[in-house]
């Protein structure tokens, strides 16, 4: 009989779709010693870790695990987190903001705010070019949406070409080219010591000045003055932030009032109990049969 | 040697793409009584069509082709208006305005200005489901948009059923149930005699308060006193009109300040030369051949 322990702020509802579920033998347990799986949130997890002395699976209820990452913390279990579940968040958050660049929706707006019969042109997506900072799970899914809209795919990876409906992938030194002919730059890197200040002075240079950057990874990717200089001076044409450096966001921050820089505090995807339950479920059918779990965190690589 | 006749206030432009295309043995002409063949705007060719004394056949640049229906009008030609090409331009408006209510763009924003960290949860498309009034080419394409986004889709037409991907479709007299379910109601409607004030109370009354009414059709498929009541009694909870009854709106008129009505002045969908000379260049061709043009228009339908 495995015992999971939930650590979650949505504990109760994680234990009604996870009873719902009906998996077999599984025990849910609330004594921290006695469990062998945890389902929760990463940071929360973390301040329980050393109490957790049988523990061989933890599945995070998110994609990002930067709060088990620490090289002080134990490594001596399996980390799953959470992943195939956010790309169509995801998908919706950017093109929703990327679509309502080229159809001038606040401007259009202003226009019908001051009785103004504005027929100025709108943008098309229709042959912009995409480039992903990260080819994921969530980054070929915004490919397969870029792909449906009839936009190029430049991807920026690692190493890792495995998404095939990239048009070209780019990887070190190529950065600069890489970014060179972008309409749309769109960061979903994961927190790790490689994704510190991608975006700096010179990636921003390199943009073309109607470029719009979308960051829905991590806020450490982003050199955060540089991005706020490159928007006054007018190097880049905009950006979209969900994430930031310090979140929530410390009310003396530049980003508040740099101009063309929209903040949504992030909340491009959350994780959905339905969603992760079945995740977990999936794993969980792996686990009692001594598979390999699906979606294995890597502590060297840190995602 | 065909002669063709360009009515277009894009004359120049649309010159320019029909030379590129470099169709056999076409002739373009200015001289009204000799042309066979005639591409433009409607509202124009209506002014020429007495002088048209040999035109056959008659390629309009937009799908909307009321101009050209009037009964006192002659019909001794064939008309073609332009289809298939608009599909995927609104279909970037239609899931711009839709994702944009989804993800708060507005409310993201004000929370942004007043220095306000918003968690507030964003809603999803997925799961969401879309209703189209009419589906032809166009709604054919948002139903297909709709699916990638993982939303159900009902389709309200007079008789075809053509479109593989619409869930369940509905037609006369059952179009307050097919009102009844949907969170997003898009009217693709042509202007036609059919069509006039479709979209009237008790169809408001029969979607739900949530519903979002979008209008990327013809102004006259709406009842507009019946569309300024239910916005402000809240019996929907907005609306997005591309297109109204009269264009540009009477600045006396209410719809400038209805709330949670949002106006974008006839812009979702323009005619793109390159794209409309693509779409003629098939049709000269079947034409020099002999064979039945696609597209054609029914006078007696409208469209």
């Amino acid at each position: 009989m495995p015992k999971l322990l939930i650590l979650s702020r949505e504990q109760d509802e994680y234990t009604k779709h996870i009873r719902q579920a009906d998996l077999p033998n599984l025990n849910i347990v609330t004594e921290h010693s006695e469990c062998e799986i945890v389902l929760g949130e990463p940071r929360i997890i973390r301040e329980h870790l050393a109490q957790l002395s049988n523990v061989k699976w933890i599945q995070s209820i998110y994609a990002g695990v930067e709060a088990l990452m620490d090289p002080s913390l134990r490594r001596d279990y399996i980390l799953t987190n959470a992943r195939g579940v956010f790309g169509e968040l995801m998908s919706e958050y950017v093109f929703g903001y990327m679509l309502a660049h080229e159809k001038r929706i606040f401007e259009r707006f202003k226009a019908q705010q001051a009785k103004k019969w504005d027929r100025s042109e709108s943008g098309l997506l229709r042959g912009k070019t995409l480039g992903l900072l990260g080819v994921g799970s969530i980054g070929a899914h915004l490919a397969g949406t870029a792909k449906h809209f009839g936009m190029p795919v430049m991807g920026f990876t690692r190493a890792s070409e495995d998404c095939m409906v990239v048009d070209r992938y780019y990887h070190e030194p190529d950065i600069l080219k890489f970014a060179n002919n972008l309409d749309y730059l769109v960061s979903v890197l994961p927190r790790t010591k490689d994704t510190n200040k991608i975006v700096n002075m010179d990636l921003l240079d390199a943009l073309p000045p109607h470029a719009i950057f979308i960051n829905v990874g991590r806020g450490n990717a982003v050199d955060e003055p540089a991005l706020v200089e490159a928007l006054e001076q007018g190097k880049i044409a905009g950006a979209v932030l969900d994430v930031t450096e310090k979140e929530p966001l410390p009310e003396d921050h530049p980003f508040w009032t740099t101009p063309n820089l929209l903040l949504t505090f992030h909340t491009s995807a959350i994780s959905y109990p339905e969603d992760i339950t079945k995740l977990f479920s999936e794993n969980y059918h792996l686990y009692i049969e001594g598979k390999p779990l699906k979606y294995q965190v890597d502590f060297e690589r840190g995602y």
